[in-house]
């Protein structure tokens, strides 16, 4: 939780972190701001408040975030340029200079944060680590970072803004399954008014829209799959695919506050009509091992052990799965989940090479999502939730909605 | 143009470039892959076609893009990190090592690029630098780096995908014209069926919607300030301002492309039922000085040309001007306008201190947006449209849509 982060500062040996970038679509910048628009820099020292460094025009935004604000404009960054003979990257590096003196860092290990155009960034702060050698820049592993470690456990303000996202989520799915089934079939598909099929293309751009509705967005797409696409982890599917009666959708959606903010992660697989026995082999397989895992889910027990006994119980009923073939495209070819919060994808994971230290967690917020995927066959089942490690031990699905393998067609 | 790369590389003596990061919301990446849907790295040598690096999970996305791929799978990641004890810094800058290698790329200058999460990128690619001396990575300025150079002009393909958004947000911006037109009046402001003042966070979401039913986002956000937020240029609005009649509301938006494709930029300033004289001479002068410049506006003229005489003509009126005092926050305090294609803010830019040497060049898009802030007044007034420089010297206004300031009301 963010009242964590001097500890983990102090655990890690930083003195002061920096996050660049902009404030929105930003995780590490909306997670100290709120996601406040405005463009600048934030520099936290340890034990101390963090100050937002902004631009002149963007000075009533920097304000609502309540933090302490400093304008850059003070920095004179143009008569900069002008001194460094138009070097802009000297310039920048010049001014995170005088904002680090400024605030009296001199020494000791910064941590450097943010969602950036990396080009510019990597030789701005290469060459502020020259013109600083007593201060080292440290760029920390992706999915280990010292804020990641904070965001790993929720407060309440967050579990809600999640639940909430949740609730969207399971709502915009509804209007999906409803705007499906209110559809004709023809030939052995759903058809449109004017008799054509209707198309995942059809279907793609109302999700957008049902999210819009509700003040969600979904910036990192939304997978809605047929038949060998379903068997294809993460192929988004094919806007031309008509949707046939009887084959595997895969509709996995993850959208986020507008603006960048909290994720949702939720998969069901649907078959128009009925479902082939083989088809219905693989749901009753995908149910049966996510529904022994939410059964199994205990706080303080690590993550891989899931990941393993995922493996196992499908292994059990005679499929492939990574433990056994690191590179199987058919059968279990996935980890069984992972942290949600201002990234879909972030802290813990359920991997089998996670370290055994690495245990559920009170306040966690992580999706389960067992999935078998038979490409070659045209085929592909997952079920993802996204579950909340409470205080008191329970384990609470965030947003309920069927499990349902087969929606009914007129 | 995407055909000048290779051009471009030479004259800024680069032998490759790397892009990294997300597929989607990824302007660099998007620009070379046309924006489907996988993660992983993209590597151009000059001269040579570019190659995608993707998951395995991703494969079908890769392949969409009808680009070389080649699988990350092959460098087995999992087994480098067991070797490095995992280490992972150090596991992905020796991934890196054998892609650079793979591709013969063991001396020269190799520009970074993409949108990232800083901190782990900074540290991989500094040991990456150090792990090939021969190599020197380069950064390049964020709004001169090659690839934005290229950028800079568009193909007929990207003009017609400007054009399009183009009408997607006149479209919108009509729907919210309609939107508070349709509003009865009580107390000088626009009020709700339920008697309450219609706000700006009634406005907000309708807009989001209406853009998502047209394919569209606006991951930026959008500006709709009333009063003396418009007289801050970049306040997005305080939700909770009830829409008054007889101020100014600048209305700017400026979205792109669902996926974070290609953006298009706009503002109008509307005055519900009336507007005061003083309001009435602010709009005149801007109305005046957009139509000056649209006027004078020639390909092969130095942009910061007209920069100038925006602050000449406001000058004249009486206005006070960045050119003047660069810290005013009265008057005209901003640049007269930006390219925009995969950013909304991208090379050129129309401002005072760009070299005479950059001139308007046929095939650029740009906006032209002369504006006047008095948020001590409590109004401001910004005219802004985006302009294609044709081949044959016209300017395309690439949507049109009426100046009007006067928003009538019922």
């Amino acid at each position: 939780m963010k009242t964590d982060l001097d500890a983990l500062m102090q655990k890690n040996d930083l003195d002061a972190l920096v996050i660049t970038g902009p404030a929105q679509h930003n995780p590490a910048m909306v997670y100290m701001t709120g996601g406040a628009h405005f463009t600048g820099d934030l520099i936290k020292k340890r034990g101390e408040e963090p100050i937002i460094f902004y631009n002149d025009m963007e000075r009533d935004e920097a304000a609502k975030t309540g933090l302490r604000t400093k304008n850059l404009g003070d920095y004179n960054y143009l008569e900069l340029l002008k001194q460094f003979n138009g070097d802009s990257i000297l310039a920048l590096a010049t001014r995170y200079q005088m904002m680090f003196q400024d605030l009296g860092i001199y020494t000791g290990r910064v941590a450097l944060y943010g969602r950036v155009e990396f080009g510019q960034a990597f030789a701005v702060f290469s060459l502020l680590q020259e013109k600083m050698p007593d201060i080292t820049l440290i760029g920390e592993p992706g999915d280990n970072s010292t804020i990641l470690q904070a965001r790993a456990t929720k407060d309440d303000t967050e579990v809600e803004r999640i639940r909430q996202m949740g609730k969207v989520t399971t709502a915009v799915v509804g209007e999906v399954a409803d705007f499906l089934t209110s559809h004709p079939v023809k030939n052995g598909m759903l058809v449109k008014q004017d008799g054509q099929p209707l198309t995942i293309g059809d279907v793609k751009p109302r999700i957008d829209l049902w999210l819009a509705e509700r003040g969600a967005e979904n910036p990192e797409g939304v997978i809605f799959a047929i038949g060998r696409d379903a068997g294809v982890p993460h192929s988004s599917g094919n806007p031309t695919d008509p949707l046939r009666l009887g084959q595997t959708i895969i509709f996995d959606i993850y959208p986020c506050e507008k603006g960048g903010g909290y994720f949702y992660d939720f998969t069901r697989t649907w078959c128009l009509g009925y479902a082939s026995e083989e088809v219905m082999k693989l749901y009753e397989d995908v149910r049966s091992v996510y529904q022994t895992i939410m059964t199994e889910l205990r706080l303080n027990t690590p993550y891989r052990n899931y990941q393993l006994l995922a493996c196992e119980l499908f292994e059990a009923r005679g499929h492939p799965t990574i433990q056994t073939d690191t590179r199987t495209q058919s059968g279990y070819v996935h980890s069984l989940g992972h942290g949600i919060g201002l990234n879909v994808h972030e802290r813990p994971w359920f991997k089998a090479n996670a370290p055994a230290e690495e245990v559920i967690e009170a306040g966690t917020v992580f999706t389960i999502e067992p999935g078998l995927y038979y490409p070659e066959k045209g085929m592909g089942v997952r079920l993802e939730d996204s579950v909340y490690a409470r205080q008191d031990g329970n384990m609470e699905i965030l947003a309920e909605y069927p499990l349902d393998l087969i929606l009914p067609v007129k």
